[in-house]
């Protein structure tokens, strides 16, 4: 099969001919038929500081995935060969005291397709049953390949309980783009995204924020006054401090984008006195989140935030638009 | 009267020959039977940089307080004169935003005894009826003086939710060692209690604590793993690294301690990737706290923490024994 | 001054004239815009076993308001002569565990306008300054009185977390519909209204109903099978075992409607075995419901709710219609 | 093997000869040490109403138990012969909504140990690894075998959240009386254990309860005025109706015991004036309840339970000493 794998620990990636994998008894073999490109596959290409740590090559990339159940291992029970699969990309024991606790999304031995096993970017991949997830077969592949990262933007949302509240989002990626209109369909006041990139901030407004500020051009501090949430999604220093900044005694500030080196946090003034709460946010909550996320794919669309789809073999084409802004999410048909 | 005033903005206090303040309508006017020394009357006197910010002098110092009420205002309908009383010393507004969502003790227009009116180190004092507790006759002045720092101790914990977890309190000031034996009778697992001071320790295990370990002379990371709650009442910053490093996934971070700067944390490995909660807390609940700090005070015995009982003429070398960590705390007695 | 009241121990109500009543010191006077006939005030009319038990006669009734401040006590200092205001019905001492706990809608000294003192049907009124709500200019006082039952509505929703929830509601009177309003807005899945009225249920599809169903015709069990959350205002002991009946394993029953007499409950099957919360709702939050009704009502348009607007001679018309279900809801103008 | 089983349909249970059990490939054979009766064993021989429509004859009975593993299934990869071993009794099928929901223990197609399937009445029985809990081996196995029904009791207490709280307890069986001393080393205020054993109570008293109460001669409203918690844990309807009684505003009340029909409750006064909230509890969340109950086993002895230690061959022995109040758990032992 094809596949796109980093094969030393240098810059870049490689699009190679592999033998299709075989399930263990409790995989299935899918077949990828939608496969987007996220940040972190952008990091492992870059070869970034984060990734010589962590990636071992050979490494086929790629975890936001759709596609169709082609094999199953002998001891696979709830799924059958021609099922129309998402999967849960956090792969977790189910026997550390953070699983018993029922959070297997921060599992003690967490291990993460694409990251510390074969992922999706390639024609088949397997998966555990465990994190297999069953689509709406009312979703098209190259939308239910964006479940998993419409997943963060849910659990970012829900941990902030936003009914009736002002909520600022900081970052106009993808996923904070998702939290906007989360946010909007779970009862927010008011949602205002803040972001770098008018093109994007323009898809924000259409998914339903109530104003957009560039950061680039604009003064946060001068337009927005007060805030009961703040959602942290662009990892940026810059916008971590002002996102304390803003926040309203007794205010709620989640943090989910990841910023390269620590960030000074005035614990005084900024959390203690206005007795903040701060939560971080990852991953997703395994299955409530992803249940949640399907219905309201029910009334989000997420067709605006698809600006490319292109066959597996033009990966490179794919994940420079995704750098250079020029895309929000390209899609690869490895098929 | 006498007061222990600071009169102008340098460093030092003085003892001087006041009025008798004369209670507004909605006031009553205290003889303060007993008044304690707590860390911010330290600042002021050393008029450290957040006091030089803050204070205005001339201004009498002082705010954990008992005493009996003197004299009431015209419209003070639930206190008498001859009550046993201390008092809350965040005076809010009742009107605003965070007022009205029950926070009280953030107040957006927060004004506090002793910071920003007239304090306690005084024979007499006036105190809005809103903020006055009545005591239980069966604690002396002594103990119902500390029911402020008690206070802050029990808001701590129970912001927390100890039941069960594995506990580790960074600060063995008066109000760390008060939140050990609390968080104790709340059902913590095991509480470990770091601190720089044997002689404040030792009372640490006198209160409860299971274990305790002098960070001057011991590595934190060598005897505890791991840990599901850590409140930090320190203020120290690698006592706020050491603290985010040993939380297990899913743990509770507990900010209550005040760095005088910025403190970088690294809120990817540390908030994000762990879903740690961090909490603000400040002050009490009024007066939700109060009633829980007197239920516990009927099996809690803080007799240990007065290490000494001066008169208010004193209060020097009051402050120079709690500075140099001599006493643990110092009581005023005015009359 | 005009007023409607109730002025023996037997069925009916009174015009009468009486002398505009004066504030005490933390009290204002209102001059009454609008006031609307709420169940309560029915059943005062009619005398049922509910109002023999709690009315002392001669009392003015009615309790839903908006309408102008006309003098101020000597002792109010945050109302003013010419303010836009409405009141919270539910009158607290401020003083005892529960209102100390922050709970102060269910004082354990509860008194209610219109109840336990004089009301809202009389062109003036007084009421303590300390649960005076200043509205929000853009709502015509028809519409301003109906803050009161609409913050019924918001308070049932809220206890019962509904986002992402199927609910189920029963009751189609004005709360209930309500209720139907501000579910959707919180991003519940789906709102099914419950009911007997085709008038009514009509109103509750116009307002955001996914589905309605007159269960005088039609059986609820045969077109829902589970729901995770039942809203039940109707206080119908039948409602009541459906809505049981219908909630799968750890959903969630908020009690709001008033049920006549004891009703038998499956405690073992219904409520142990499935895990159900079940969460008594009554009155409003002070203010926190008021400011997010306020929030509501910029979105949600109450104007469908009023059928009817009457003199406040025409009052026994009024209550006609709405006991004989012709009105929604009636307002009476006293001016 | 011995197994003690009901055969026919009808009041008893028979030792009997039966083959040991071959576990399947997600199973374990575990040679039973201890096994405990509960009160659903007596229900079972007794043949009651519940019995009738749920048991299908012939069925080994049965579920607290604890032993050792003697033999896995092909898949089973977390257990190995020889471990000691407890099981949770609530077999779930980790599919349903329920499951997914991280709610388990009521799974929407749960089976129960010697209910639905065979159980430990016996020299050996079959469970599934993924009910399988690895028991602390200092604890002997009299007392592992208890950690089923003391879960219950942790389950319970933790579910009302007793901190500073009051608390009653309804109901002096073996549950009823560790959730004593559950709610104490949680830091309830003070705990009282209404029941109607003298002998139980007193054992309910050695356990740290602050007063018992025999509701067979004396007046539970004349002693108790108000609480803040109800533990019912007697399935009395009238002990439920004096739970609701006793419950201050904003109570908690939390339905443990198990009424065999359907209870009057007056709604409108008991649950939607006081606010209260009602929560339904059965079985253990899997497995952090389990966790928390190994945590407290290491404070709380249960030892005193421990009445009867009788050889399986004496079952009905021991069924009837737990039916005249002679015992309070006895323990059978099949080797």
């Amino acid at each position: 099969m094809k596949a796109v794998a980093k094969l030393t620990p240098v810059p870049g990636a490689a699009l190679i001919d592999v033998k299709v994998p075989t399930p263990m008894p409790q995989e299935v073999l899918i077949r990828v038929a939608a496969t987007s490109i996220c940040g972190t596959d952008l990091h492992i290409y870059d070869w970034n500081k984060w990734a010589q740590g962590r990636i071992n090559p050979p490494l086929i990339i790629g975890h936001e995935l759709a596609g169709y159940v082609e094999e199953i291992g002998s001891e696979v029970d709830s799924f059958s060969v021609g099922d129309y699969v998402s999967a849960e990309t956090h792969l977790y024991c189910g026997h550390c005291k953070t699983c018993c606790n029922g959070k297997p999304h921060i599992c003690d031995n967490l291990r993460i397709i694409g990251v510390d096993c074969n992922g999706s970017f390639a024609q088949y991949l397997t998966v555990p049953e465990n994190v297999l997830w069953k689509n709406d077969p009312s979703l098209p592949p190259e939308i239910a390949t964006l479940q998993e990262p419409f997943g963060n933007a849910v659990h970012t949302v829900q941990t902030a309980d936003v009914v009736g509240k002002r909520v600022v989002i900081f970052g106009d990626g993808p996923i904070g783009i998702m939290a906007v209109s989360i946010a909007k369909a779970e009862g927010a006041e008011t949602v205002l995204l803040v972001g770098l990139s008018d093109v994007r901030l323009e898809i924000g407004l259409a998914m339903g924020a109530d104003e957009v500020i560039n950061a680039r051009r604009e003064s946060v501090a001068e337009i927005i006054k007060h805030t009961e949430v703040v959602l942290e999604m662009s990892g940026s220093p810059i916008a971590i401090k002002q996102g304390f900044n803003l926040l309203e005694n007794g205010g709620i500030f989640i943090a989910f984008g990841l910023p390269d080196a620590p960030v000074p946090i005035d614990i005084s003034e900024e959390i203690v006195f206005k007795e903040i709460t701060v939560k971080g946010v990852v991953g997703r909550e395994i299955f409530s989140t992803w249940e949640r996320g399907q219905q309201l794919l029910q009334q989000i669309n997420l067709a605006p935030l698809v600006t490319h789809q292109l066959p597996l073999a033009e990966y490179e084409r794919g994940i420079k638009l995704q750098k250079n802004y020029e895309a929000v999410k390209v899609i690869l048909l490895p098929h």
